[in-house]
């Protein structure tokens, strides 16, 4: 298994409903964010493979939800590859409350193991295609890439 | 001036912050229903004109809050052009609360008054582009669609 | 297992992506709207569970992407309960595009097979809480409701 | 008038539209991001306001689009103090595009002058109420914040 990679995040209000929490819909996109950041992190932006017409949609996610996020909590999403082969990418996530002090100087960085406390664990599954959406073997026209995320 | 056209909208437990109301972004979301749903009363639909290769990008909104929706409450989005000149469109925007018997029986229709405790009111302007976003003039390229909004 | 329960909703262009299809995102929104409506069409609201200071958090979603819906489209959310318990209570969704007639004139309603194009499908499993949090039977505290989602 | 402060935001995916660029209505995000930012830049957090029972709703918003954002840019919100009176405070904000170089090594601090592609600029009123939404003055309840914002 490849090594956890960190993204923080501060809770924005909007992000915040009535029970006083985040919204739990808030989390895919702090999945897409940490997928985001770790291919960046790895070389590679999702803006680069769009520009070569290989685009990675997304197949399934789960969540699960352990406790709640409050407005300006700091978050850290951790994300790394799960499963990797020429024609689907998975991931697997952790987002965790993390303090201000490692919020302001961690982040960004891998690590082998997440720290601070379990906020929603997950996962996503994604399928290479080309720009008409047809199933594409990423080995095949993108070496490189598949290089990258197989590791 | 045209008349008001009234599309209702329930209020969804995302739209609500940890303050117990609506965030005031969704508003923005809403002019925008308003204005779509507007133009499909009138009998074109946004979509077409995007496949005709047209386009309305918004150029500026203004929006006053006066009270707040809370979350489950229905409201209606009143829309109307208070503005139509060949390069520009100006949308006239009134959120009001509204009571379930209202809610279930109008909406989809025109009224000369808008009704129900106001919310925000607002106001767009748009700008007609092609699809390389160059400046175009509505009346030459689509004179059935300047027909509709100049009424 | 109890009938399927359809809520159209129209996809609005904030939910649409560069890719021209709605952001994978929006699903647990309309999970979410799914359920609400579900409640009331049942004869309850969450708003009164609210003030009841019941509350029922997401614990777990699970959402499988099969086609793309696309901006101006017509779905329909089909919401079922699919597993109660006194302490916990399931979802199962079905998002499926339907044409302009269904979505005119069929909706609020229940039916025995979900109907039109299988977009997405999922599942969200929830807690029955008391306003601080604390884990509750609902079929102690509030048996209507039992009543009502056990069957 | 006071100087401003620079937040940087990465714009992602779920921001886009068909369009391809960012939907005008995360703009309005984007600017409570700024504001958020600049309080606590400036030594106190929205946070700690709500936990001494002081809140600060939006009266109105008005925003100027200029050019569009695109998935993945890097954009600076500069946000500053426009107008502060005892019951009032009104935020000034440009949203610019900036290249990578700045967007790594500047951001969260102030400038005398905004920088980069000019996106979107706009305005905000806010007004000092107390947790039962009454208008309050915050020179009276809370002088030691008046002190900050009307710098």
């Amino acid at each position: 298994m490849s090594t956890w990679y960190q993204e923080n995040i501060r809770v924005q209000y909007k992000d915040t409903d009535q029970m006083g929490v985040v919204h739990h819909g808030n989390y895919v996109t702090w999945f897409e964010i940490g997928r985001t950041e770790w291919m960046r992190h790895k070389g590679m932006t999702y803006s680069q493979l769009e520009n070569q017409r290989l685009l990675l949609p997304v197949m399934d996610v789960q969540l699960q939800y352990k406790l709640s996020a409050k407005y300006d909590d700091c978050v850290a999403v951790f994300t790394r590859v799960s499963k990797a082969s020429p024609i689907r990418l998975e991931f697997e996530y952790e987002v965790r409350r993390i303090d201000e002090v490692a919020f302001a100087e961690r982040g960004k960085t891998e690590s082998l193991n997440p720290y601070g406390e379990l906020l929603t664990k997950g996962s996503s599954t994604h399928m290479w295609v080309n720009s008409n959406w047809k199933p594409t073997k990423i080995n095949k026209v993108a070496p490189e890439v598949y290089d990258i995320v197989k590791k």
